[in-house]
């Protein structure tokens, strides 16, 4: 493999010449996007007219970045090795532009921007610029599978793409800043969840330039003593390489970058071919450097190179200060760029040639391309998992149980491209099922005790949502599968990172160059209708609401009422492409109420209209219940029957939604439906009573410019609940089928008559239930017992 | 001061025996909560009816709680100390319970939970029963700022209580489970930023007991030396206690926590009395015991104790099985009742002689309950800062600048009790004017390069949102002031803990014991419309959509147009009590439209219309403009000026919100309008073009039942962006003038003649300006100069 090739020797001098030169043609690259218009190649003496007018970009983490890029093209060529590259810092876009730009890859995938001198102008032209590229390491840089915008994610990242690619290396760049988060800080302990026999390697380079932003960072500021004691407890063997001299630090780095990946393959040789089975000490790389490194040493009589005044532009008034502008010309010619550029403005050979060639190219590695290498899922026939139902919910099954048993059979026929994430809730949530075939994957020491843990796994469990979410995101986006499960409420813990990713997707979609990639599938269960244990911290339906905030090409939302209709939505989600889809389906024994074909078929509309519990022979209601989730469809379907019996001549509709875009106008999504479709489901002046799953303001801003909304009445969560039973949850909530009843009398006119009298029957009935769940500590028979009856 | 005493001489034998009869004591309580609802003292046989109907509650980690919670009083005695207990580990709850009965704390804040028999029963059935108790250490809690419910947050929230609280103590106790977690794995580096000299102490005993749910924990599983570098490396000095033989560890624990404490007070002598300013290796306990320590060691041939088998209720079947009701009676009664509880069900004065009394009790400390110790702040008046305007909309000012100045004195008022938090953006966030009284806290090494660092500071910048929000929770929750400074995409990191903290806020409301506490204030800034620099990563303006889904007694959103708006708004939101107080601002340079007591005035009400902008002389207008936020107002006003210069018979009214909760209905938010006003503000009739800071969809969220709802056509961020120009943000989302003109163009009939005209002007010039904006790479000076004219 790739990474076990045996040492290779040191480079030479005239090879460091080389890589010095490389590493000036990258931070000349850097440092011109920041700065120039025209005149790329310095071929005139450098006048205002040159130099952007709104100077943004951040010079800080670039030499650092650029540094540790040829030495691993270095590495990558005297190895050829198999390696991709994740660049933490923030704003570290002029590096991966740079270097893509000398690799060829720029002009490959973005053929205006040619690789020489026009080309050059149009790189840093475009760079912050409006209509050009952001300055991050964004979806528009090749070679990138992670953005430098939000910090905290790139290790997590660097351990997903190593999953199940055994013979790659992803390095990846910490930045002291983002150290600092916290879901960095988790992402370490990683190294007890990267198997060395069927994992890649991931090789950690923290990089301490002293500061985040005005600031000193954490990890810059303890003594070397407690760093090294910091890494290697969380596993690690650091490799320090320090130092501000370029020509003795080329040496370091090339010497630490050996050993590391000498390390790497003694110790997948050591798992693969030996057998050995204690937890590897991973090498990691600790590279001190100053910040703006190579940059200004003062500006202004004040000290910048080492300093955070180095962190975005270190000079700032070029355009209008002859000074300055004559510093950045010094700068940047200190750099040499006559002899790293020829005429055309394409590298020299000297330069060019260190780059790897063709795939191995950092910038055009397939695996940060992910969708080149992606294969669908071999995914079984629903039909041997579906819940035979010959009456409508009259069958009772615990809907993630059953798709449990459908994810079995995809972990078993998709050995090497499917992982289950979560933070040690799948079998909590009813997904055991997978353990009949493979295990919780865990490197630490195991215990006699423990069930379903080993070396390998398919299953990832980790107390920690970021790691689940970065490891997930890290693996789809080399080209993987995977789902993520969670209790409902505490996926809140990720919503930044859903943000981020779902920005990425939408980008991606514009860029044809990018392959498309698996979604990102989120099972939320254990959710807020059922947290008998857990209370009111583990109520909280809100993550609807953030994803609704994104995208309409990138967001799915599914609220399957059941387990066959569970089965069909989440094999609808494995076979997706470039989404991010939210499954939320409760784990409790609840009534199945579609046999498999009616619920792939409702799955399939994502709404309709469930004649068999309506009563108004599919014409001309009186009015319409709607539901959305598990329990809401239960207790809907309750008060129809309670309707039935105290008003049998009633004409009420029953509306399931299953796809919650459905409700959305058809200019606002993609699976929004057609206004004239949508007021023959709900009509347009007819009461609609909808039981929601989650806050109910959400169905309210779905729906706010459909005909019939004004006459939308909408219960869902409003925030109140505690440790309880299941049925006290939504009396608590005014969702239970008594208070539904109640606003079908208080909205529908033909009802008067006999309705005081019913509708205090209805208020009456909540009272006594209640005092009956106080009183025994759990829900009456009638309610915990009721099935359809019709 | 207290932590100071010097080292106790160990515990005799006797005081042993009584620190093993209070843990059973504790112990038995704490099983007792999750099985029994009658026979509390086992006076009579166990028979099935005495069992709850439905187990819930977690048995696993309570025994452990308990151990430390009981050592903790033997030392608060020993010592006289000042110290408070926060309990990381998730449901908690039967331990924090039980220890605030035995302390008698919990009858004197519920008197129907007497210290007794009677009391004992009802204490048992209430915990996790319907009408009852949650499962977590949560706001019903005495003694608890914190709640194990979302886990990550323990730390954190140690440290908030320890700043600027010389004198106590704050044990923490951090499960091996929560220890997974991002925010958690983060907080151990609050080490440099804790001052020995002007803070109090946190005591951290991670808790390895070896399984969070199903699954091993990390830390629980990794080697004794890999940990212990770990935690130095983290900064701490750890103490190893580690057995199951309860005699053995008493002695092991009291040790280590005379240890521990005597290390604390050495190290505060040694940085208060003489003048220490090295950074102290603060002790730790890393305390490893068995999961559900003392319980069943195997139910049903399988082993318990010691495992996750441990981790809820470790006999499931005791209704229905004698033999589960057999090993129940057999283990509760190993911890014989008898000797610990009197004829009354009081406890023994053996138990209860050891707790502290008073305010030393844990569970009564004040600490624990902070509004008891809050004092007002000191705050300056507004006039001194003010931006002085005689016209409207003609001078210029940074917003958030501007408040700096007031923050200043503010911070030098307060010089104890006010603490900014952020990560790394206070004077990114332009109010560096507190450097000028203070500076950034910061325990590490320092540079000769740093600013404004020193071993004290009011302001804790630290790249860690979760950091920032978990330490001033704590600050909070112990009776102090504060303030979270942002860039307001980022803010979503922390969604889940605003949802954790607004739902303590909303249940603290409630009990009448719990004193009122310093509302929760964001300053999100740096926001989504002027991310320049780092374009659509950083720009997200979801988090108000995540704020509205909690209580309205809580939620507050301000969205100050200018300077003096701002300057008004954060002087309420640092007066306020019991909320959670977000205030939107910009950075930037703006217009400041309002001179400071017509600022107030109309901050006071919220919302209201701006005559000196409109042209519909107080009555009757064409068209409403409405607009919430910085860039909207700015983009509304010019839109105005272009109105009046293109129909200037056209009747325009200006209505500016600044605070959103106005636009909700009265019976939703105590802020909200009633109709009569909204429809006084807003007509029923008029086409309403609503420029509003955020996601377009909250507003139609927030004015749905509103009767002029369907003429509210909103503009707003959809998600469209990138590193580029203001005026180009503004256009890519449809919010600019240009665009507002021509939405009022297609909505107000009677414009009809010259429209076509008009409508093709702006449209041609946007692309205009577009294109010149793509060619310059900055706005064109007549959007970027505009000024209102009037």
């Amino acid at each position: 493999m790739t990474s076990m090739t045996a040492r290779s020797s040191l480079p030479t001098d005239s090879e460091f010449e080389s890589v010095d030169a490389y590493w000036r043609a990258a931070n000349y690259l850097s440092a011109g996007q920041i700065y120039l218009l025209d005149n790329p190649l310095l071929r005139e003496p450098l006048r205002p007219e040159h130099i952007k007018p709104r100077l943004l970009g951040h010079w800080g983490t670039s030499p650092g970045l650029n540094f540790c890029y040829v030495h691993l093209n270095r590495v990558i060529r005297a190895r050829d090795l198999d390696a991709i590259y994740i660049m933490g810092p923030g704003h570290g876009g002029p590096s991966a532009v740079a270097n893509a730009w000398l690799e060829g890859t720029y002009s490959e995938v973005y053929p205006a921007i040619s690789q020489d001198a026009a080309g050059m102008k149009r790189l840093f032209r475009q760079f912050s610029f409006p209509g050009g590229i952001p300055s991050h390491v964004a979806p528009e840089t090749p070679g990138s599978i992670h953005e430098g915008g939000e910090l905290g994610y790139s290790l997590a990242h660097a351990y997903g793409a190593a999953f199940d690619n055994p013979d790659l290396v992803v390095a990846c760049i910490v930045g002291d800043g983002e150290a600092e988060t916290g879901p960095l800080a988790a992402s370490w302990h990683s190294t007890k969840f990267v198997d060395p026999v069927h994992d890649g390697a991931v090789l950690p380079i923290l990089h301490l330039n002293g500061y985040k932003i005005a600031n000193p960072a954490v990890l810059a500021r303890i003594s070397e003593d407690e760093l090294v004691k910091l890494f290697e407890g969380y596993g690690h063997a650091p490799i320090i390489v320090s130092g501000d001299d370029p020509a003795t630090m080329h040496r370091a780095m090339a010497s630490a970058l050996d050993q590391a990946l000498d390390e790497i393959a003694r110790v997948q040789r050591a798992a693969r071919r030996e057998g050995a089975t204690d937890r590897p000490r991973w090498p990691m790389i600790i590279l001190r450097t100053p910040k703006g490194w190579t940059g200004p040493k003062q500006v202004d009589g004040l000290p910048v190179e080492g300093t955070w005044r180095a962190h975005q532009v270190p000079l700032a008034g070029v355009r209008d200060s002859p000074d300055h502008l004559a510093q950045l010309e010094a700068w940047l010619r200190s750099y040499r760029p006559e002899e790293l550029f020829d005429e055309a403005g394409q590298p020299v050979p000297g330069v060019r040639d260190l780059a790897p060639t063709g795939d191995r190219r950092m910038s055009a590695n397939p695996h940060a391309n992910g969708g080149l290498l992606l294969r669908p899922l071999d995914l079984p026939d629903l039909g041997a998992y579906a819940v035979p139902v010959d009456k409508h919910g009259t069958v009772t099954a615990e809907a993630t149980r059953v798709l449990g048993g459908y994810l079995r059979d995809v972990v078993a026929a998709n050995p090497d491209s499917f992982r289950i994430m979560g933070p040690d809730e799948t079998a909590s949530n009813r997904l055991g099922a997978v353990f009949e075939v493979t295990d919780r994957v865990f490197e630490g020491v195991a215990f006699s005790t423990d069930e379903h843990l080993a070396r390998s796994g398919r299953v990832m469990e980790v107390l920690s949502e970021h790691l689940c979410q970065g490891w997930l995101e890290g693996y789809l986006l080399t080209g993987r599968h995977g789902l993520f499960n969670s209790y409902e409420a505490f996926i809140h813990i990720v919503d930044a990172m859903f943000n981020q990713h779902a920005k990425w997707l939408k980008i991606t979609r514009h860029l044809p160059w990018r392959r498309s990639i698996a979604s990102l599938n989120y099972l939320l269960s254990s959710h807020v209708w059922r947290q008998d244990h857990n209370g009111f911290t583990h109520q909280d339906p809100g993550f609807l609401d953030v994803v609704l905030n994104k995208k309409a090409e990138i967001t799915r939302v599914y609220l399957p009422p059941d387990a066959n209709t569970l089965l069909s939505v989440g094999d609808h989600c494995l076979r997706s492409r470039d989404y991010v889809n939210v499954i939320v389906a409760g784990k409790q024994p609840a009534p199945v109420w579609l046999p498999m074909d009616q619920a792939i078929a409702h799955c399939t509309r994502g709404i309709g209209i469930w004649e068999w519990a309506s009563t108004d022979g599919g014409a001309d209601p009186d009015v319409v219940l709607a539901c959305a989730g598990d329990t809401p469809t239960l207790e809907t379907l309750a008060a129809v029957d309670l309707l039935r019996r105290s008003f049998p001549e009633l004409r009420v509709r029953v509306v399931n939604v299953v796809d919650l875009m459905r409700l959305q106008p058809v200019e606002e999504h993609p699976h929004g439906l057609p206004d004239v479709e949508f007021d023959a489901l709900f009509t347009t002046d007819k009461p609609v009573i909808f039981a929601f799953h989650g806050y109910p303001y959400l169905i309210h801003r779905l729906t706010y410019r459909r005909h019939g909304h004004h006459n939308l009445h909408v219960r869902g969560y409003k925030e109140e609940g505690t440790t309880t039973t299941p049925f006290d949850m939504v009396m608590l909530n005014d969702l239970d089928r008594f208070h539904l009843v109640m606003d079908v009398i208080d909205r529908v006119p033909s009802l008067s008559g006999r309705v005081a009298n019913v509708r205090q029957r209805m208020a009456d009935e909540r009272l006594r239930l209640r005092a009956y769940t106080r009183e025994h500590g759990e829900d009456a028979p009638e309610v915990r017992d009721w099935t359809w009856p019709y």
